[in-house]
């Protein structure tokens, strides 16, 4: 089967037998936070119990930094799982996602036979939301599904549209899904979120995960926020009990005392997104949004991702993004001497396909 | 949300502030191997980069000690997880399952809409199964489940029995699907396990799993065998990519390499179960079925898990399985010194209930 995401490091192992530098995945450059690694370390003893499948303790930590109440909160097997579960559970006979953005809503909504229709992003509008969406949400839709900043442009949504967007989907019984998986790598969170209107719209779900923010996609652990707690329970319910596990719920708890590293990441992120941009631009290359922890652009270089894996280096090539074509490209912000190899390399190529 | 299962070390703790004796979970008594707990500590660093969506490297391994093709080897969150996919994946529309058994099962087929019959396990013939099972396989049967040895009863079926049910499973076009996570903590696995007819009958799918046989349900960790490689793949699709964390792949290469621990675990379960069962029949209860790590009694106490909880002991109350009723128990056969105390607070309870 063949693998549409990026992050395929034992891939890379296989063809190539060493260790590759990751552009394309997207989790936060400072890597694990320490007390999360010790953690995992202290807990290791654990996994000789079954976890808690209402995860209580992590529950209860999430729902006090959120400000709601513990039964508005879902955790996952990460954000994933509870797309899956969100589709098993409503079975929507009709749906709205962008094109392009993360594939897994509409695989997910596949599992269920829904129909999805597209609103597309256009290259000639810089891949932005524009007010035309609201033309799309008509009362035969039953959800919809936003990603913001959106994967892979990176690109966040004006907080008025956004609020628009809601309340029509209010208006026409549409539950709207909100993906804020990148939002909290944003330089300012606070001003990209939905999360203010949860305790009035029971249409609206929230997605977030610590796989990016805490670097730990390795761990699985997503949640889901919303007032509507009926979906919440058909949710928990559309899928196994024992989702979460033991290391992951633990690993949760430690990452949420980490406050000071979410303060570095965002000053390292803001930084080397900067430096990173100007290195791509100046290469030649097309940088055409990235308001989080990555860069989406556009070369005419079509097999630039399979040149830079030869040379140790992923990224994720976005061709297989329904919406897109091939020349178009996400990566990663990392460090600044990761983020120095990835110019260095991606200097040399032009030359190279001249040859 | 009510807890239907056994395990919930959490709720014991929020209800009476310590660390209870579970025998209410059925993990191996060994508990985790030190090659398991080495290699969490071990991996915890690795928890920063995605879980590889195909698990390579474990499924190469599950496959060589399976004496099968990486294609016929799915690795799933858990062997819970892989339930749930195989009803997304098939979407059957008539189910037989028997009652009692593992609840997830009904619970994964109602997901989908799917209709569920019940062959029920008597008490008048020991809770065994029956050649009537074979009056119940109509072609109008799309799946069927079976749990081998049964959980709660831990009593196995028949191997000729298991044969014929198999062959008119394929005669009939249905699914059998035979959980087999117990088996390796029978005393003779190989003689109660359908893995040999696995490359002939493309018909069967079996599930295992690390959890109990390794003492690790805190990680999840399970897998599908069958010839079947498409209903892999579409089981695969039934869900997200990265289901399987980093570390329970790496704790599942580190616990195939314990061929000594599986060896003592026999050994251990062997004994103890013996004794535990005679000291619970020389306490006044009825054992009624138990072939590998946990026992199934009966008692008139009915509220024997709450008066033991109590006293800090969790016991699995089956009041709650289809086809059960108030008075049947499980508990797990742990070390002498636990099993010794179960029995110890057990010979207590009936003089508080009379006084």
């Amino acid at each position: 089967m063949a693998l549409i995401h990026g992050g395929d490091i034992e891939g890379y192992r296989l063809a190539y037998g060493g260790e590759p530098l990751d552009f394309s995945a997207n989790c936060n450059p400072l890597g694990l936070p320490p007390a999360v690694r010790r953690s995992i370390r202290a807990a290791a003893g654990e996994a000789e119990y079954y976890p808690d499948p209402l995860c209580r303790r992590l529950t209860a930590a999430i729902a006090l930094r959120e400000g709601l109440a513990p039964a508005q909160v879902l955790c996952g097997n990460g954000a994933a799982d509870l797309i899956f579960r969100l589709a098993l559970a409503l079975k929507p006979a009709l749906a709205l996602i962008p094109a392009p953005t993360f594939a897994e809503y509409e695989l997910a909504l596949h599992t269920v036979g829904c129909a999805v229709k597209h609103y597309t992003l256009l290259s000639r509008y810089g891949f932005n939301f524009r007010e035309d969406i609201l033309e799309y949400l008509t009362p035969q839709l039953d959800i919809l599904f936003l990603c913001n900043p959106n994967n892979p442009t990176g690109l966040t949504i004006p907080q008025v549209l956004l609020h628009r967007i809601l309340e029509q989907c209010a208006a026409h019984n549409i539950l709207l899904v909100m993906d804020e998986c990148f939002h909290g790598l944003l330089d300012e969170p606070s001003l990209y979120t939905l999360r203010g209107s949860l305790p009035a719209c029971g249409n609206l779900l929230i997605l977030d995960a610590f796989t990016k923010l805490y670097a730990m996609p390795g761990l699985r652990l997503g949640y889901a926020l919303s007032s509507n707690t009926e979906l919440l329970q058909a949710m928990r319910g559309a899928g196994q009990p024992w989702a979460v596990s033991t290391l992951a719920q633990a690993a949760g708890l430690a990452a949420l005392t980490e406050k000071a590293y979410l303060r570095r990441s965002r000053a390292l992120i803001g930084a080397e997104r900067a430096f990173l941009s100007a290195g791509l631009t100046a290469a030649g290359f097309t940088v055409l949004g990235g308001e989080a922890n990555f860069l989406f652009f556009h070369s005419d270089i079509s097999d630039l991702a399979a040149l830079l894996r030869a040379r140790g280096l992923l990224i994720r090539d976005c061709a297989n993004y329904t919406g897109l074509r091939q020349g178009f490209y996400r990566v990663a912000v990392k460090s600044r001497a990761d983020n120095m190899r990835l110019l260095e390399a991606m200097q040399t190529i032009p030359d190279d396909i001249h040859e």
